[in-house]
């Protein structure tokens, strides 16, 4: 049996009585972690264009719900529309080893597809996982090689969507594989337009959510696909990736859960900031220093941040500025956070942060690169006015597993992202955690948000 | 200036009255060849299952007609349908140097678009134009290597019909840019479903199609995309080939018109066998030699022959039989063509052609690959039951720009096409072939076919 065949074994059996109480728990954690940023996006460029296409060339209305506007249409426009808003705040949550955001992939096509069928809310959460497994696997297959030129999430996310809906669907093992392959032969994304502060991040997502869920509806109608799509000799790696390995695919399925792998986001910021800027904040704390008493910050980094941070030079938009190392670490020195509303009022017109941008520098460390993507050391050496080197140094950057949100952080979290962009009333948004935290009872999802 | 550049400042300023009368005439002709190929494929499977998800995820009808059923949708969604249909019989025409079937995505997208926008014939055929010229040089340009393990008609695709549709909506230079930004980040499709006779071709052209309209409506509603997406570090070429040639983005813009090296397809076959099929049949006439006379046919061929065609052995499907060169020349060799009718009835049961497809052998031949895919050259060594080694060479393959189908075998294929798969009665065959040859006087479209 190839590794493809087993991981489609294992999702086809995979059945709601074997998910630990944990994972269920924290897969409702995720979900509302994720709601939180597609509601946060409500109103800004571009998602209302995505809502204005929805609207142009789907039906008026329909089964699935829109998040941001509370309208609804089919269930492909629906996860078109959901995936965009949902990776639009940087804010949602990641997957360290894959580089894979699960949340804005898996829950716009798992839901808009639940809510298609008919489906209950442990049905959703089961298609959940089960495209959190898969995806998370085949993010690792794909390699480090891969994510160099390509927007995993985006790649990946086609097939990571598509599995949730194929389990919603019902699918047995040959249906999985046939579904695999039509995904994957439409896994697309490049981060090129990283250089220009462009708008295909959220296209991206968008994409990747409705691709995967068309898939779906296309094999359960008998579409075929190819059945080594992953590891053929035309296939995704043959294409996409020079340090592929075929083993990650049935990586301990059934045993490890890598849903419960998955990192929060505590800082509004790309994910390749966060450990440099939690190491100097903890530096900072720890010295009693002030922004002005620091004169220059290298910041030691894997290659991925390098390649994905190095192209943002002068951010020119809030977007652009939370992939620049020096504006988030700016934020954190001057103002000791880095959430939206320090992005949307501070990133861009505070002198002190533009003037701290400017000691930021990133170096690739060999230690720190080697640890990478299993873990996300951050190591930051900071010079002072007075002359002193001093090294700061965090393993675990807030929101990793080990050093997760409690269920409190994350309400807090939420009540913070909807009420940045006023998508919901506060007590609207109580509400919505409460629903969410009882998802495992939801016998409809009819209506639901 | 860019080539990227170039390319888009002629794509923005490009205007009906620069259209030689050869172009026009030849456009009207691709179009009426690829409606038959649309019609052709009524019916059959997987093309119900578009229809299907259609009518599932859009609204009741539109603007926007749907070839193979009559009806109609949004424009995405005819699109979507439209461009699967035109691709399934391999009927549809072929650009050589840039191994582009330009006519699956781009007529598919413009046709649509036309419609939904209220554009004439004159505004469909310069939209069609553009987004042939812009196709085939982005499809040179990713060159031999994107091909080997690329679908370039998927991934290509994307952009030629985002381009057709942007001149629909009447873009300018910068609006170009960022639409081939937001098409190519979408770019994707995989050869690896032909060894399992997958239905993913048709999911390539159909969603070809229908991402390069989406492209082109977001951009006009103001979605940015990478400026730099085809030549960039972290673009398509960097991602997706070895051997890309940037000056053929913006090769003889305004001069050459590339849209005339376009062939039709004369053998209802993968393209890759016609060299061979007309090369064996020119000798079998000269040598008056029967199939029973012949023992072995070396077929001498380029690389990109024995990567698609490599893969099939024993044809399971008659798709997969249209892949399979000792089965196509074992349809010219015992039948004397192989058509689509030959195909349907002949190609998996008829016990000589079977036999004959045992005698069929590939061989890598350093000229014929030299001359790929500028020429595409026929050579094969036959070798005869009474002891004799015969050669058989063509140099231009029936329906070659240089060897082209005339418009009273453009109608034969056309009326061969239709009534093939019963989808117009032949009046309103010969009423719709008229309709298309005045393309360039019909005001409106609304309702058109």
């Amino acid at each position: 049996m190839s590794h493809t065949q087993a991981l489609c074994r294992f999702l086809a059996e995979l059945n709601y009585a074997q998910l630990p109480d944990a994972v269920l728990a924290r897969t409702e954690d995720l979900f509302l972690d994720w709601l939180a940023s597609a509601l946060a996006s409500k109103g800004a460029h571009p998602i209302p264009l995505f809502e204005r296409y929805a609207r142009r060339m789907g039906p008026a209305d329909g089964p699935a719900q829109i998040i941001v506007n509370g309208g609804s249409s089919s269930a492909y426009f629906a996860a078109l529309v959901n995936g965009a808003s949902s990776h639009l705040v940087e804010q949602d949550d990641l997957h360290n080893s894959s580089v894979l955001h699960p949340a804005t992939v898996v829950f716009p096509a798992a839901l808009a597809a639940a809510q298609d069928l008919g489906k209950s809310g442990r049905e959703l959460l089961l298609a959940s996982v089960a495209g959190y497994e898969a995806g998370i696997r085949i993010g690792e297959f794909m390699g480090r090689s891969h994510y160099r030129i390509f927007h995993t999430t985006a790649t990946v996310g086609t097939l990571a969507a598509a599995v949730a809906v194929g389990k919603l669907l019902d699918f047995n093992q040959e249906q999985f594989i046939n579904l695999l392959g039509s995904a994957g032969t439409q896994a697309a994304g490049l981060w090129e337009f990283l250089r220009d502060a462009a708008d295909s991040k959220q296209l991206h997502t968008a994409k990747a959510a409705a691709d995967g869920l068309l898939a779906a509806y296309l094999t359960a109608d008998g579409l075929t696909g190819a059945r080594n799509i992953l590891e053929g000799d035309q296939g995704m790696a043959a294409g996409m990736s020079t340090d592929a390995d075929p083993g990650k695919l049935a990586d301990r399925l059934g045993s490890r859960w890598a849903l419960l792998e998955t990192s929060f986001k505590f800082h509004a910021s790309c994910r390749h900031t966060h450990p440099a800027a939690d190491a100097l904040l903890d530096l900072m704390q720890r010295e009693g220093l002030g922004h002005q008493q620091i004169t220059h910050v290298e910041t030691r980094v894997h290659q991925g941040a390098i390649d994905v941070l190095g192209r943002v030079t002068l951010p020119q938009t809030v977007h652009q500025a939370k992939f620049s190392m020096g504006t988030v670490l700016g934020l954190i020195a001057v103002h000791g956070k880095a959430g939206l509303t320090e992005f949307h009022e501070l990133a861009l017109s505070d002198g002190d942060v533009a003037a701290f941008r400017d000691k930021v520098s990133m170096t690739l460390d060999a230690e720190v690169d080697g640890a990478y993507p299993q873990r996300w050391l951050g190591r930051v050496i900071v010079t002072t006015a007075d002359g002193r080197t001093l090294h700061g140094a965090i393993d675990e950057p807030k929101g990793d597993p080990g050093n997760t949100l409690n269920r409190s952080e994350l309400a807090d979290k939420f009540q913070r992202l909807t009420q940045f962009s006023g998508a919901r009333t506060p007590a609207q948004t109580t509400g919505l955690i409460e629903k969410v935290w009882d998802l495992r009872n939801a016998a409809s999802l009819a209506h639901w948000l």
